[in-house]
């Protein structure tokens, strides 16, 4: 079991090289992955974000090879990324994916997917549909962190709602959102990225000119203080506004702004992975076209590097002895 | 008609002047002003906040004088600060106190109470219970603003909850929130201060030893930027931060603090009048303790010079011919 196996680490700089094959922990599985996403957070943990030093990679789909259930021998799975201690004050209220003893997968104390096997607890794991193909379900990630602002903000069909960013994660939000019959708008920089979102109903605006307009629900995903400026700016009084971006440092900002017109600012991060996978099954979400390439293991430094470009939506990685069983 | 009165004006200095009487508009009433209390608003109006020139003051009692309506004439009463258009897209969705071309009472575009009389509209009434005398009715703004909390945040029972500052508003918060039954802390500087909200139950801290605790709910209710910081390091992941204060300037933020610990802020300002006459009227909120020093109208600028002192809570000041009617 001492193999060794190809992973993607960080450890203040990127490398592609072979490290030891990860040994199951009691409870754990043994994962040989088949897809993995790349995420703007594995290209901020290169910037310094975390601290983190590891194996990258958290958004990923494979397949169970190892494991004290049999049950879990040979299922297609993902994988929640938050490992909870599952005793502590947070998991008993039933917060686990906050447990101040968390590990987070590829992110904080733990190997991430950029790699060809990795280990994780069974109550982390949630079987595939079968008529998921891999390239959905390693969306099941990101999705889920869309989910979760319904999780969190009851947002009616008869809401305007205004995304800002269109990346991938204000991408996926459209798709999410748009589910709803709520009036639908995304402001971005990227008129060719925003064609799909468009013709799915979105109203997209490439600037600022929303005249009057004001919305009930405002979400950031841009990932800079413009858009939180502009966020402010557009959403209505008692309005909310829904932070799903980490920024790079602070900025300046007068709390004012929120008690004044009574806004409600809710942070929103990772998300419930059962409804992505059944909106992946229904096909009512077809992630297909956020997908701008897929780059073998051996070239992740390069896909890395790729996924650093302006206007690049998911890039993902595929597996070593993947091919031949692709789904 | 043309009559003068004595008023406490600002317009860029301090100065008790008299200035013409107010004439009713349509759908107004005169008032003949009896108390009025100095809040931090007026402090910031006279240190520039808003660029308000005027009278001063916006928590008042007083007693209708001329009123088109006849049941109005001759009624004790308190007034809604928030004078809206009542035809504006947000008036129509019931959200008149965000009135976009709103004039506020002391604040914006009207004058204030700190006058012999003010105009208000009719629809900004409200009539004081005959059990409620003056000094506790002229708390009835301040103590709207701090039940608003409980209109935008449902705080239960089991919560645990924090107020930072123990100014006026973090005091009165205290008085509210004590009567839900909830674990209730409050942070401030002056021990002397705290007393009386320790013997009704509320657990007080001189400084940050929280050690491990978490709160449900944290309200920033102190108006400096280490109160808004304290405010995130003592909430717990998925809690609520109530921001009461505003500030003067802004300072660093890094939305993340909100992200990844999925903590919602919720912007909080004017609340409703009813509830806060009928706790009064029940004497279930009892602010006389909060009462530092009542000066005649003929002291007001002494009396807004000894309002800035640290320390001190509210200051009353009464009007010219109020002496002989007092209640």
């Amino acid at each position: 079991m001492n193999q060794s196996m190809l992973a993607l680490t960080f450890d203040g700089t990127v490398k592609l090289q072979e490290v030891p094959r990860p040994q199951p922990r009691a409870g754990e599985v043994l994962i040989r992955v088949r897809l993995t996403g790349i995420c703007q957070t594995d290209i901020n943990i290169t910037r310094g974000y975390k601290g983190f030093h590891g194996i990258l990679g958290h958004e990923f789909v494979g397949e169970v090879v190892e494991a004290h259930t049999s049950a879990w021998l040979g299922q297609r799975v993902v994988g929640e990324i938050n490992i909870a201690c599952g005793t502590c004050d947070r998991c008993r209220r039933g917060l686990p994916r906050h447990c101040a003893r968390r590990r987070v997968l590829g992110i904080w104390e733990k190997d991430g997917a950029l790699a060809e096997f990795i280990t994780l607890p069974e109550a982390n794991l949630h079987p595939v549909p079968a008529n998921v193909p891999d390239a959905f379900a390693v969306f099941t990630e990101p999705l889920a962190a869309a989910l979760e602002i319904l999780e969190q903000t009851p947002i009616g069909p008869d809401f305007r709602v205004l995304i800002i960013g269109d990346g991938k994660l204000g991408l996926l939000i459209s798709l999410v959102l748009r589910l709803n019959g709520c009036e639908l708008h995304l402001v971005g920089h990227h008129p060719e990225k925003m064609d799909f979102i468009e013709a799915r109903g979105v109203q997209v605006h490439v600037a600022e000119g929303f005249g009057e307009k004001e919305f009930d629900v405002v979400i950031e995903a841009s990932g800079s203080p413009a858009g939180w400026r502009m966020a402010i700016e557009t959403v209505r009084p008692h309005g909310i506004i829904i932070a799903k971006s980490t920024y790079h440092g602070a900025f300046d900002f007068n709390p004012a702004a929120l008690v004044v017109p009574e806004i409600t600012v809710v942070g929103s991060r990772c998300g419930p992975f059962p409804p992505a996978l059944r909106l992946l099954a229904r096909r009512l979400i077809n992630p297909k076209k956020l997908i701008s390439r897929v780059y073998p293991l051996v070239q992740a430094e390069e896909a890395l590097r790729y996924a650093t470009r302006r206007g690049v939506l998911k890039v993902l990685v595929e597996m070593p002895q993947y091919e031949s069983v692709k789904s």
